[in-house]
């Protein structure tokens, strides 16, 4: 079949996977099967575009590029009514819908209304917004589950390092025993930065100006990005569902160069590490700053790369190491999600 | 469907596989909907049992520790012909069939014959050995797919840590553009050991002590072993087929401590890397010691663990470490194929 693809967020993410779409076509094609017209674009500043033909990928970008908007575009459409997707995509089906959106923690919007919205039209979906997976990922896969669509989140953790799909499918069989991991670059790299002598203020002065940090780095300093994570994994791996205010959570704002330094000295290195945990019947949650050993997997991932570390039942600790962040990264994130989708589909 | 499986060799892995297939069960039915019954296990010297009923796992495991053999069992059979299997398997066909076989570099046998004879019969083939798909992975491949059947090599590299399965799947979308590894425990253990100041001879017999090397060392510390699992790897990632005898192959017989301390001392640690560059349209491959930076992902890879770092066009560098060897792992491997085969298989 001829996936017709749709992207909510034309941001960073959903340009970048505009770009890598127009880029692959091809080799997906050939080293795939997969093949695809990008029927939809849809972004709440930039305008929405849409056609039942397809658009060229290339046109998209150029008219970002040249004008930052997709309202000149001939395929530009009128945005209508209480659910604007979901008019949009009962004009325009979708066959997947990805849904590159930024994160609100609290709310999980607007990624939680997308995604319900998508699967709701019957279209597959595929998120790397961890708004809405964050918070009620068991609630979406029931949803996809009733419509007999799936519904895939690679790239809410790790970008388009595989976590969820390594332990899916190539470990398939392993039971997760205990997570530890480093799910956040932000804070990563500022206790990089530490390492080397440098404050907490001006690391993270560093890590704003490098665009690593947001002006408000609340999200990432105190944790609660990582605390998210932790509850996509706790339910992708466990099969539990844990809120945010539920994981024992603290941040790096508290850290001082001497606390990196005395942690140093000891031939360990200190980490903010989100873990989980399972005792018994229990199954909970943390996010930490903890000297690691040196010897420990998790110690040399320095800068803003990610890494999680699994304890497994029959190969005991895997490792994946991978970058946490970039559009392109995150657009291969979604895009390997869709390719699962077409593995995984009835052909 | 209710996989019948065969197990072609009951050594260390075999054995390992047919007590994880026990012990999980009830486990692989509820969380994947893999049902199976063993039908044959069949090994040179311990004798064949097969059943078109399929035989409890812990009845064999129980006559392999009481008996060492399996010829007392109710299921008992004669071998007969030249190819004692493809007899085997005409009077009990299977669906997938392991090969558990240890490995001979040079002919591929007896595992190429093996994989041959299982595919030949209509069954999918797994396989833990390196001979067989070291030496003709392509004409394997061929033979599968003129026979409408999978095969899969998951464990013949990095024993269960997922390496091929985590291309084909989660990084599906990517292409890899450079491999450098630690593909072999016995030669990272006793570089390890030498790093602690021990000699090159005294690391060899501690290795061999702990049952990490071999009596006759030369397919570890030769390189041998890590250059048939860069021809795997060179056919899997880039398609290309390589030879042993072209792989620029260096083991570590002549490294002394001295050379591990000079590394040290420039903040480096020598490690034994099988890798693979592509130049334009040429793909070359070798094993050889380098002396990696500290920050580099394979540095912190101690002992008889194994890593594989791949570099990508949209990720980056992406690094899994995790177990290279052990009979619970390499069993996780051959499982995770196995489940693999069927969820892309037509249900």
């Amino acid at each position: 079949m001829v996936y017709r693809i749709g992207i909510a967020g034309c941001g960073t993410v959903g340009r970048g996977l505009v770009a890598l779409l127009g880029e692959k076509r091809e080799y997906l094609e050939k080293k795939y099967g997969f093949r695809f017209t990008l029927n939809l674009v849809s972004d709440f500043i930039k305008g929405t575009v849409a056609s039942d033909d397809g658009m060229d990928p290339a046109d998209i970008i150029k008219n970002l590029n040249e004008k930052g908007d997709l309202r000149f575009m001939k395929e530009a459409q009128e945005v209508t009514g209480t659910n604007p997707l979901a008019n949009l995509l009962a004009r325009t089906p979708v066959d997947i819908l990805c849904d590159a959106t930024p994160t609100n923690y609290e709310t999980g919007e607007p990624s939680l209304g997308i995604l319900r919205t998508a699967i709701q039209s019957g279209a597959h979906a595929v998120t790397c917004s961890k708004g809405g997976v964050g918070l009620d990922l068991a609630g979406l896969q029931e949803l996809a589950s009733a419509k007999d669509v799936q519904i895939r989140y690679e790239s809410s953790v790790l970008s388009g390092t595989p976590l969820l799909n390594l332990v899916r499918g190539p470990l398939a069989g392993c039971v997760v025993e205990k997570v530890m991991g480093i799910v956040n670059g932000t804070t990563n790299y500022i206790l990089t930065m530490m390492e080397g002598g440098a404050g907490y203020a001006e690391s993270l002065k560093e890590a704003q100006r490098l665009g690593y940090a947001e002006t408000d780095p609340t999200g990432d300093v105190e944790g609660f990005d990582s605390a998210v994570k932790v509850c996509i994994m706790a339910q992708e791996f466990f099969g539990r569902k844990l809120n945010v205010a539920e994981i024992d959570r603290q941040g790096i704002t508290a850290l001082t160069v001497s606390d990196v330094k005395t942690a140093q000295a000891e031939g360990k290195r200190i980490k903010l590490i989100a873990g989980i945990e399972r005792n018994g019947d229990s199954v909970s949650g943390y996010v930490k700053p903890i000297a690691v050993g040196l010897s420990h997997p998790l110690a040399s991932v320095m800068g803003a790369t990610n890494a999680v570390c699994l304890t497994t039942d029959s190969l005991g600790d895997v490792t994946i190491i991978g970058p946490g962040a970039g559009a392109k990264e995150t657009a291969q994130g979604l895009l390997s999600d869709m390719l699962s989708i077409q593995a995984l589909s009835y052909r």
